[in-house]
């Protein structure tokens, strides 16, 4: 278990009924994601074709953003707000999206960073997806 | 002239017809709203019935999450997404209007950092609301 | 291997000798620790005795943004700062020192999200202090 | 007066006999540097000579993230720690001299950007340096 999954666990009040699995994945796969773009945009500015990667690292950095804030929105239980959670797992799943299309592309050429920051895009899409889908 | 505005005047590239007035308005907006929700947190976290509080320190909490994420996103012009600018403004919105809302409640039972919190969180949610006009 | 410690390996410059593991394991121990610190905050704003948890909200807020900023700092490579580094991770090395020591406290005292942060911020604590003498 | 003083006068509980102008100038400071860094970083991905920018672009993105997370340190009252208020501004100033002096190379040889963000982290390196001397 990991230690996002024991707070989940340990936390003292009801949690509204959500799937605790699918919401620990998702806060997990936000921040590996944040992590891998943060990387990922640092790797690219080391790359001798800098130039070519640049709207790569915009987006990486607008990934990173977006999947950080989502992972402490998602933190927190108290006076839920269902409405706020869907616009911001939309937000992020669209950042991710975006940034997973990018890197990939790069992968594909060889950038091996990108790959694994494409593979860590790919993965907390499909989370907040799944998650959009657990609240109903 | 604040240094928002003056950093969108250097930029050295097009910004794609965005209407700079706007554009600035919003990003001053966010970094307002993200100070004075962390500080309303903060607040009422020393008032003597911090109890009554906890939806307004959660809720101030998000807001100030979402508004420093959608000034960054904001802040950067390079490979520009509007499908995303647009998702970032809703979440922020609806931030803000939850945010406001609550501060207000509080605000109008006396709780003067509550009131000069909504009226930050009202500024935002206009700023994003014009934005995303301006946008089209 | 995790996803920060792939991003290492991928890294398409040299990392300047620093020591990998110790690195991807400050990395994802600064993660962890934010995470688990927004997750205390709010579990003790679900509290009925929230008004002796103030301190520890607040602890809670400070160590997850410094964590959540280290695990950034420590992601990036190119025109790395020796200094810069060491001065982040002293923060950050205090911040859970003071929100490890806070919310072990209440652990002894039953609560167990405290119990499952405390042991987060140790090795979060641990972690920054490793990474300063890996630097050398 | 700024939202940041208002939120500072309407202060529920005793500041600790802090300067509330040292307080409130360092805070907004922190803010307009944390804007203009994200401003800039992204201004360079847009210019030709990228690849000469790129410790720019890092420089940038570490002071942003400095300079956010001390904006929000300061603007939390409850249980003060003056020791991590302290070394939260040490790392705070360092990133700004780094990436102040970084942004002024750049700014003399005509980059306007980098001249208007190099003024941001001036002014943020002397506020933070200001209020350390404030504290004692």
């Amino acid at each position: 278990m990991t230690a996002t999954a024991q707070m989940l666990e340990t936390y003292p009040a009801d949690l509204g009924g959500v799937d605790r699995a699918a919401l620990a994945e998702c806060i997990d796969a936000c921040l590996a994601c944040a992590q891998a773009c943060t990387a990922c945009a640092d790797a690219c500015l080391s790359e001798q074709n800098v130039a070519e990667l640049t709207k790569c690292i915009r987006t990486n950095a607008d990934c990173a953003d977006l999947c950080g804030t989502t992972a402490r929105v998602l933190s927190r239980h108290t006076g839920y707000d269902a409405n706020l959670t869907r616009a911001v797992l939309d937000a992020c799943a669209m950042a991710c999206k975006s940034c997973g299309d990018e890197c990939s592309r790069h992968g594909e050429m060889g950038m091996q960073h990108c790959q694994v920051c494409a593979e860590a895009c790919r993965r907390c899409e499909q989370a907040c997806r799944n998650l959009i889908s657990a609240l109903g």
